[in-house]
């Protein structure tokens, strides 16, 4: 023991993550201890005493569960005090360190309401977003704003076709930054005029998000000017941005726009299944963790390769109870059709937002939009549907 | 063809990005074009006419190789225009969907000066940092203030053996944020002092770095307060911060101080090797291109499984020219011993940033500093050391 004894003033409160660790189940407990150590104080244990800093601040391994002749599933959990409460040092607890290391996978997350309540969560939800466009209980429709090139003109022209077929939910594709082609002010401006515009015509109630991707010191600057100019809602990517850019809006009163979280840069979390984050943990429950309203992720059956699985397990995650927190929509999308809109809706039930992107440009768009509402209406007029996968 | 034609005025200068393609060589052709399309316009394709879109926004495929049996590398193109010069939007272009794909890899990133130029780049970079600490060309020492759950009191107490012992470069632990045991602002203010004192008795050098680590809103804040107790820079964690809160600060002559990348919540870009981002790129150029002055990594032999191939990749991609950017320090951590300083030193040459945290505690702090800074002088002047790996 180097260090003289500590003592500290910590709550009791405990968080926890399940690390399913790949190899030799033999060393299982050994791994166990080490990744408690590395995600808290990174500091060779044997130095510490007796002390505070050994009873509370060390992550405590709860249980080591075998799963296979492979792998182990290792529940550690940590003092909410590790966190300081604030979601950046959270999400460093949970995987900053450990994500370097090889064969592990956050397979669970647990958090008392006593954390939970410390972070702002969806200032809108599922229910939240299903009032605010007057879809009463139906699927939400969305789609996107591109291709990348189109000028701030063109895409608000697209807006208005969309708002008017009856799309729910407009975003600028996540690839629509602040491009000479459609510089972020002209464009949003742009856009959600045409959108209100159409809502006037309509009496809808679509909204438009406006993508705000963009430089750390702006961030804040683009979604208080989307506001302005009318947008009714913002997208952020959270693997460019960081989560906390999520939590950051969400928390601020004087903004108040629903947020979509869009999953860029974020697959490595996922495309391994020895490493990384759980498909419904990395796309769901931190997305609701941050205080995002919906969710976008790849479908199965698309241009990505997600399994029914994974997209099960993330439209769980949105939606199952987590303390305080709303459940939110998830919002498959990637390579969509109008055609599939029943068996979406077979799979997911109601309970979500369905994303068709670049292929409602195939042909007459203001067709398109009217068709992917219709059917949907159709498909939820024929009869009960399931509440897809595991719910 | 659904849109009208659109003409563009594009510079024609292009970056490019190689992605690693695991599975069926008969297929690589095509999965390179719908990568191509994917982080661009990322619609179909055969709705856009012969137009500019088609001519510079799509990505374009400039070359596939075949690696192996089961591997073909795709050299992909795209029109620096598609970033409009924002860091999250050019990081988006190169892996923001792509990511999401299974068995995908970038292995090589090319930037064209004048895109290079766009971005402020390290400030200090190797020479800076050199010069800063007064280090000459031998290797620069740094070590870590921790454990969590030590006081502001204690973590100043350890700063000032470690400063006077001889270490140049002070960092808060990567975990260290703002928790109830050492508040950020007394914590860091309480180990400025305690180097700026231990510089004064002994006429060193030494830097505080404050980790900054918090939320969105708070971290430019934290950055000012830390230049304005008299910390000589700052750590970030860009897996959780994002990328451009490096670049911001960088960006700032109000700033003006050096910036160490620290990895945490960035592993599974490299664990696997049919994804993400290889070593080298994801912590050497990814921090170069941000503005980081030096990068931290798991050094091989450690407490993480990062291979001598993978640490070399990592030295050579902070070293190697890259248009304007200055070179940075390759920072190797995680588990090291003074014992292996004249290892480290073969291996990487003088060109480092040594990185021992923990088991410097092991004893007497001081006079584990003072070892090490002994330690490193002998190893620099025993000899004209290897500049490690392949440089």
């Amino acid at each position: 023991v180097s260090l003289p004894p500590v003592e500290l003033a910590v709550s009791g409160e405990r968080f926890a993550a399940t690390y399913r660790l790949h190899g030799p189940l033999a060393l299982a407990a050994e791994r166990a201890e080490a990744i408690a150590v590395e995600q808290t104080i990174e500091f060779p244990a044997d130095l510490v005493g007796d002390d505070d800093i050994r009873r509370h601040v060390i992550g405590r391994v709860e249980a080591i569960t075998a799963v296979d002749d492979e792998h182990a599933d290792a529940r550690i959990s940590y003092a909410v005090e590790t966190t300081g409460f604030e979601l950046p040092q959270l999400l460093n607890v949970l995987f900053g360190n450990c994500s370097l290391l090889p064969g592990l996978r956050i397979v669970g997350l647990e958090f008392p309401d006593p954390l939970l309540a410390r972070f702002p969560g969806p200032r809108f939800g599922m229910a939240g977003l299903r009032k605010l466009v007057g879809a009463g209980d139906r699927p939400l429709l969305a789609s996107a704003l591109k291709p990348m090139g189109l000028s701030a003109a063109a895409l608000a022209t697209m807006a208005g076709a969309m708002a008017r077929g009856g799309i729910d939910v407009i975003k600028d594709d996540h690839g629509i930054a602040n491009q000479v082609f459609a510089p972020f002010r002209e464009r949003v401006q742009g856009a959600a005029a045409a959108v209100a515009e159409a809502n006037t015509a309509t009496g809808g109630h679509c909204l438009y998000l406006a993508t705000i991707n963009g430089p750390a010191d702006e961030v804040a600057d683009r979604a208080r000017f989307a506001k302005e100019v009318g947008a009714g809602g913002v997208v952020v990517l959270p693997g460019l941005a960081g989560h906390d850019t999520i939590r950051m809006l969400a928390a601020d009163p004087g903004f108040g726009l629903p947020i979509m979280a869009h999953p860029a840069f974020m697959g490595s979390l996922v495309t391994s299944d020895e490493a990384g984050i759980e498909h419904g943990l990395a796309f769901g429950t931190l997305a609701r963790l941050a205080g995002a309203d919906c969710t976008v992720f790849p479908n199965y059956g698309g241009r990505f390769s997600f399994s029914t699985d994974a997209c099960t397990s993330i439209a769980d995650a949105c939606l199952r109870p987590l303390g305080p927190l709303r459940p939110i929509l998830p919002a498959p999308g990637g390579g969509m059709t109008v055609g599939r809109i029943p068996e979406l809706i077979r799979f997911y039930g109601s309970a979500v937002m369905l994303l068709v992107g670049g292929n409602l440009s195939r042909g007459n768009l203001h067709d398109n939009a009217r068709r992917m509402r219709e059917a949907t209406e159709a498909a939820v007029a024929g009869g009960p549907t399931e509440t897809g996968g595991s719910m």
